[in-house]
Order: structure tokens, then C-alpha cells, then sequence
């Protein structure tokens, strides 16, 4: 089946305390895009920390900076010159815990949103309430990795979709069965969206339609790997 | 711009020294899809190890899996019970060396192809003879990652497109300059892929349509971070 994967343009810049859900169901309406079940909704976080004014003050002071994401991170993994890779308090490991400047007004850094898989939850109801669709909703941020350059999109809030999908004990086409293939399944959604959204224009919105993913309320944080298991901390 | 993303289905096993661009042709004709200047054509590395020959026998020996392991990596990064952490010679840094039983016939184990940029290329070649279109090759395997749960497909062979989107000297809708804003594209193609290929069942072809990306020529191993750039070796 083919999945398309639709960028939503026309979305303005997005103040504290907006109403997210009304913004998103009002573009769609102009797009005239109308919302499926089973559509899943993707969103860049820096929108959803706007309106949920997850920004810090900020008056290009790079000690400032570094207060704001020391403030952010739980743990510190690495430092090298300005770059640090950190622990956040939602267990995501990132670049500077997530307080990022680009694409955000004069005087303000984002942070990742206190609780996004909270955040997911509440705009998935919201836009269910509105459409009658049953949706799911990905929030995004944008991570490096070790040991492959570039970054990747990932999904760091999740609501009406399970996070990762199981494979254990299904069978390959030669009837055996597999043993260790978990699947990271909404951050394979994350990174597809990010295909249509772009870095430097700032669409926050996209929707992934004919996805065929299983039932289930997963949670972004079932991807964070613990630190027991995890060989490279 | 919506993108779409086509799993083909209809391809059957391949075997050693098979015509993996005759075999995909065909398949693309019996779906009566009709490829487009543009189209990026995603490839599980499985297809082109077993038509490259790039197996090894598997007596069902774990010694012998073992011995293959430490025959396909240039070097060890970590090792826990069953499961290492390796280098391969085209530098990915992967577990047990690529080395996969799963959907493979009896008897044989999957390798990497041995060069599979160069594999991309040829496969490039022959479909854009054969239709004429100005197609992309992107060839992937599935690959878990530190911190994070579950795996995700990445890119391990690129030809028509570049890996890496770099987005520095860009602004941002503030009109400041992005800094350090490079999109490991392919990956996010592989990952989208996933999304219609599926682990349980074999799809090892798919199309992605409608997707914008810049002209080049990138090679999957552009997204080795060297060792010495590396924080986390």
C-alpha cells in the first residue's frame, strides 16, 4: 500500500499560549485537507513548545546559553568546544537537551516540551473531538547520532500509535521466526515527515495517510533504551 | 509537495549472479508502474547480497557465525553476550558486521554487498537505460543505535543523490543564518521506505515519488563520521 506524506503550508508563526490544535484544524480546513482515521500527524516540537511557551529568554549571551541547557540536562555525556550531548530529563539523549535557537524569534531559545507524549495526547483528542477522525499525533525533534554525520528527525512525544512495533515472534518468508527485530516505528515516521517539512522553511505540520501500523497507545519514552542496557553511555 | 512512497510487490526470491535491475524492471511492469525522472528507488541490501553472491554458508554453527562476525569486521567497539558491536570495512559501525540470518534460505547467511555505492551506481545505470528515467538508488539495512530503542532502516549505498543535505549558510524564517544544520537525507529515505517494506514479509523494492532534493552525487559512506570526529568510538 502506498503511504503519502503531505507537508500542511500557510501555518504563521505560533505565539505563547496558542491553541494548536485550532491553528492545525484551521490550515487543514484551508489546505482542504480532511483528516482520515489512521492518519497520523506529525509536528515539529518547536511549535508545540511555543505555544506551550517551553522558551527561555535569551540576549545572545553565550553564558546564558550554556546556564539555560545545563538547567535543561540531567546528565552531561560528552563536551567538546560549544557542543554538549546530554541526558534530558525525558531520558532523551541529544545535542545541548534540546534548547535550540533556530527558527525561533529575537530573544527567545526553545526547549523541548515538559511532557510531549502529554502534549501528543492532548492535540490527538482535541483534533478528534473537532473531526471525528481517529488520528495519531508525533511530535519531532531533529538529533544527531554517533558515528553517522547528519541529522535525523525522531519522535520525542507520541499519542494513538504504539512507539515501537515487535516483531518477535512473527515469521521471515522462510517460515522462521524472528528473534530481535523491534522496530522504531514512529521514529521511521519522524525522519519520513521530516522528508516533506524541510529545515529551513518552517512547516510544522505534515500527515502521513495509508500507514498501516498496529492499535495500541505507545509512548516516545518507550524508546528511551536504559542506561543498563544501553553499551555507549 | 505531497510525497509518496510505493512498496512492489510481486518479486520473488532472488538468486546468486541474478539481474537484480532486470528483476526489478519486470516487477515495476507487472505493477504497471512507470518510473518518473526523480523517483528514488530503495533497495534492501538483502536483494543485492544475494544476487552479488555476498553470503556465507551457515551449517546452523554458532562458532561458525561467530568466525564469519570476525571475518566481515574491521574492528570490535563493544561486545555483550551474543551480540557485538562492529566496524565493517565501508566503516558503518553496526551490530555483528551486517551478518543476518533472517529471510535468507537455509544454509546461507546475508553479508554486505562489498561495495554497495558502487552496487547503487550499477543498478542506477541499467534502470535509466532500460526507461529512460533519471532515477536515484538508495540501498539500506536495518540498524539499532545507541539510546534510543528499536531499530531503523539507514541508507548503506547511495547513487543519484546526495547523502548528505547541507543547510548551513541557509536562513531561517528570522532570516539568521542556520549553523550546523546537516539532514542525513538517505537515512531518512531509507527510514521512510521501512514504512511500506516491513520486516515480516520481503518487499525489497520500493519508490519514493514526489521527494525534493538537490542534484549530486553522494555515496553512502559520506555519512561515516570519522573515528577521530567521533565522541562516542
Amino acid at each position: 500500500m502506498t503511504i503519502e506524506i503531505t507537508p500542511i503550508y500557510g501555518i504563521g508563526e505560533i505565539g505563547p499560549g496558542a491553541d494548536l490544535a485550532a491553528i492545525f484544524l484551521a490550515a487543514l480546513h484551508d489546505a482542504e485537507f480532511v483528516l482520515l482515521d489512521g492518519d497520523v500527524l506529525v509536528v515539529t516540537h518547536k511549535a508545540v513548545s511555543k505555544a506551550e511557551n517551553a522558551v527561555a529568554r535569551f540576549d545572545d549571551d553565550e553564558d546564558q546559553r550554556r546556564a539555560i541547557i545545563a538547567g535543561e540536562a540531567t546528565a552531561i555525556l560528552r563536551r567538546r568546544g560549544d557542543l554538549v550531548i546530554t541526558e534530558t530529563r525525558h531520558g532523551f539523549i541529544c545535542a545541548n537537551a534540546g534548547v535550540d535557537r533556530s527558527n525561533m524569534p529575537e530573544g527567545l531559545l526553545a526547549l523541548l516540551p515538559h511532557d510531549p507524549d502529554r502534549s501528543a495526547q492532548r492535540l490527538r483528542t482535541k483534533i478528534r473531538r473537532a473531526t471525528g477522525a481517529d488520528i495519531a499525533v508525533v511530535i519531532t525533534d531533529t538529533f544527531g547520532r554517533p558515528w553517522r554525520k547528519g541529522l535525523t528527525d525522531v519522535a520525542i512525544g507520541v499519542a494513538g500509535m504504539p512507539a515501537l512495533v515487535d516483531y518477535r515472534g512473527t515469521t521471515d518468508t522462510f517460515g522462521r521466526t524472528l528473534t530481535v527485530t523491534e522496530v522504531a516505528l514512529v521514529d521511521e515516521v519522524a525522519a519520513a515527515a521530516d522528508l516533506v517539512m524541510g529545515k529551513a522553511k518552517s512547516v510544522p505540520l505534515a500527515v502521513v495517510r495509508g500507514l498501516d501500523y498496529p492499535a495500541g497507545e505507545g509512548r516516545a519514552t518507550d524508546l528511551v533504551r536504559p542506561a543498563d542496557e544501553d553499551m555507549f553511555r
